[in-house]
């Protein structure tokens, strides 16, 4: 595989048809210049700066439309992004082509909380180890997905109480001196709704809510068919939201949050409380033969039927369902993608979560909004991290 | 003055082109040619087509940076746009020029419950009447904000139960038909919110809220720079959103909705309960004295001391509050403008929403959120308006 490492493009209209291609797949020249508007010549000439960057390739005649016939160009097929997706308990990393598709992934148990320098180790070293084996010197990009806060202009992780050692760490340049690339970070919600956007059931949708719920809650906001970061790149901070009906203390100081009622934390710590008490004695023999209680356990009493359990889930969800109600009406998006680790919970959880939002919201928003359980799953932080980096790689303009 | 018809243009530059020179004021070419990337060549083109469709014009030389003069740039001094801002009490219009500097402004009582044709036609009057006088033949375009849903795309208005006979109107071909100009149709709170972009506090901002406290609650919300209207047009629908500790029942049919608890409608309503218990002698002698009670009435007691009238308004912001502090935490907006009819209760309105926000939202979202009182006023309707109806005139693509 040739080593020399690609360029980077120079002028808006690169970047547009660099993601043209990434997201659309392969296009002939004359597609090229009806969908951008400019001249043959101009094309020409922007097409022929990439080739020699070594970003695109000609990959063979278009069907005949009369007159002189076109060549259809791709991506260059050399081009690899490293995707490094931190979730709480694992690490996941992938690499992928210049559109984006996965060649290479892999997925390792991994604690956050060790601090920052052991997981960005453990990632650095497992995607060393893929990229070795696919024979690729370079990265043309490595794009990241971690599960806190993220300050997006300056490349590093914000305060949370529960990643100690995190605040302030310079993810970015530190990977950048590694992979000898642009690195991009973003939170692991955003990242998977660009995953989802990529590749799942937003792909045709051009305003849409991906709904995280793991251990907290939060939300990946596309609109017109971009993220939406807010001003200071906390948009989307939906685990904050007061709910109606609680006082439970959140980790952030306030009562009544919905991550405080609802979520992985929040739902291990009713379900042991309903264990204690002598609710459930399902949960008490899964806390006995487990050692621990997660939402896969809820999950497991529910199918067994539970009626604790079953009830723990519909609280959560009536609570999800109360929230994101309120956004459907502020935001009246196309589409609601539910994924995280609480998605074990499945159609009872979106049952519950749809039947609240369709009853509380105005018919006219959601008449035709459909709510989803993702369908990328595993791969919507890798195919998203991957986005994020394509568009610094491609040029996008920030 | 020139009665020829200004030509439309024909291709995204010229769009940006023109935006720009709206929005940033008049630009030498070289600052153009800067700005867009583009050669001088193709600039020179777009401009030579602009200035032959008659919609811009050189104004003079430019400053010199050295080598040869350039030329400045402005949209064509003659192009006038006819804005038409529909309230419930009342139709303000306006004549602006290319740039939306209001050049003639009327406002009339009119009660917009007579139904469509009477009020469309009492606004057609009135800007026929202000053509004339500045000598207009024909508007480049007209731009209307109505007080109730629209389906943007059909420019027709969407039912209301407080608005009988508008359900369905074609708001937009009718004036077409009188106008023979492009026409667009929005609600009052999105066209009030581009006014603010375009005139108003929230000029230098790319992600911000506007709020209209009027009859009802809603909301404009512009992302990126841009108009949000969510997939049906009913984003910003925040009148209707759950607030925690009220069963007052909605027009819509649910409960506890913000605009059943707050807002013109609710707060006449709750006045004049407190007179009718006995709560509040001061605002009996308002409704004695004005034979109605409504929100300067309550301004006029709270001023003078009334502590039942400053309760309503405090519990008012503090519901206005909570449902907001929630859209700061999914939206991380910049600034939140308030505006309409309640904006009369001014500073002890805004001071409780304020504190119920700063308490209430995550300090990274907050720490540098302003939220401001409009001081664009009652202009920002009919400058959002023009400004709706500048894009399609310019190009811009929808």
């Amino acid at each position: 595989m040739d080593t020399s490492v690609p360029g980077r493009p120079e002028t808006k209209l690169q970047a547009r048809i660099l993601t043209r291609l990434r997201d659309a797949g392969p296009r002939s020249r004359i597609e090229l210049v009806d969908h951008f508007e400019v001249s043959r010549t101009t094309m020409g000439a922007e097409l022929g700066r990439l080739t020699a960057m070594g970003l695109i390739a000609e990959i063979g005649p278009a069907a005949s439309r009369g007159g002189r016939r076109s060549t259809v160009i791709d991506i260059a097929g050399d081009i690899r992004f490293v995707a490094i997706a931190v979730d709480t308990g694992a690490v996941s990393v992938a690499i992928t082509d210049g559109r984006l598709r996965i060649v290479a992934f892999e997925r390792t148990e991994c604690d956050v909380r060790q601090g920052p320098e052991p997981v960005l180790e453990l990632a650095a070293e497992r995607a060393r180890g893929l990229l070795a084996k696919a024979g690729v010197d370079r990265p043309l990009g490595v794009g990241v997905g971690v599960p806190c806060p993220v300050d997006f202009r300056r490349g590093i992780t914000v305060a949370t109480p529960v990643m100690p050692g995190w605040d302030g760490y310079p993810v970015r340049d530190l990977l950048g001196r590694w992979f000898e690339c642009p690195v991009v970070l973003d939170n692991d919600v955003n990242v998977m709704a660009l995953g989802e956007q990529h590749a799942g059931a937003a792909r045709t949708v051009e305003n849409f809510l991906f709904v995280k719920i793991g251990a907290g809650v939060g939300c990946g906001i596309v609109a017109k068919g971009e993220l939406y970061r807010g001003m200071d790149g906390c948009a989307g901070d939906i685990g904050h939201i007061q709910v109606a009906d609680s006082d439970a203390v959140c980790a952030c100081g306030n009562s009544g949050c919905l991550e405080a009622t609802f979520g992985g934390e929040a739902l291990a710590r009713d379900a042991l409380e309903a264990v204690r008490s002598g609710r459930s004695p399902m949960l008490g023999e899964l806390l006995e033969r487990d050692g621990t209680l997660n939402a896969a356990a809820v999950a497991e009493a529910v199918a067994a039927g539970d009626a604790t359990s079953l009830q723990l889930v519909r609280t959560g969800g009536r609570r999800v369902g109360e929230v994101l109600s309120g956004l459907v009406s502020f935001f009246n998006p196309s589409l609601i993608v539910l994924g995280g680790g609480l998605a074990v919970l499945g159609h009872v959880l979106l049952a519950e979560i749809r039947s609240v939002i369709y009853r509380r919201s105005l018919p006219l928003a959601t008449k035709n909004l459909p709510i989803v359980l993702s369908d990328v799953g595993e791969h919507a932080a890798v195919i998203g991290a991957a986005r994020l980096v394509s568009d610094e790689a491609y040029g996008v303009p920030r």
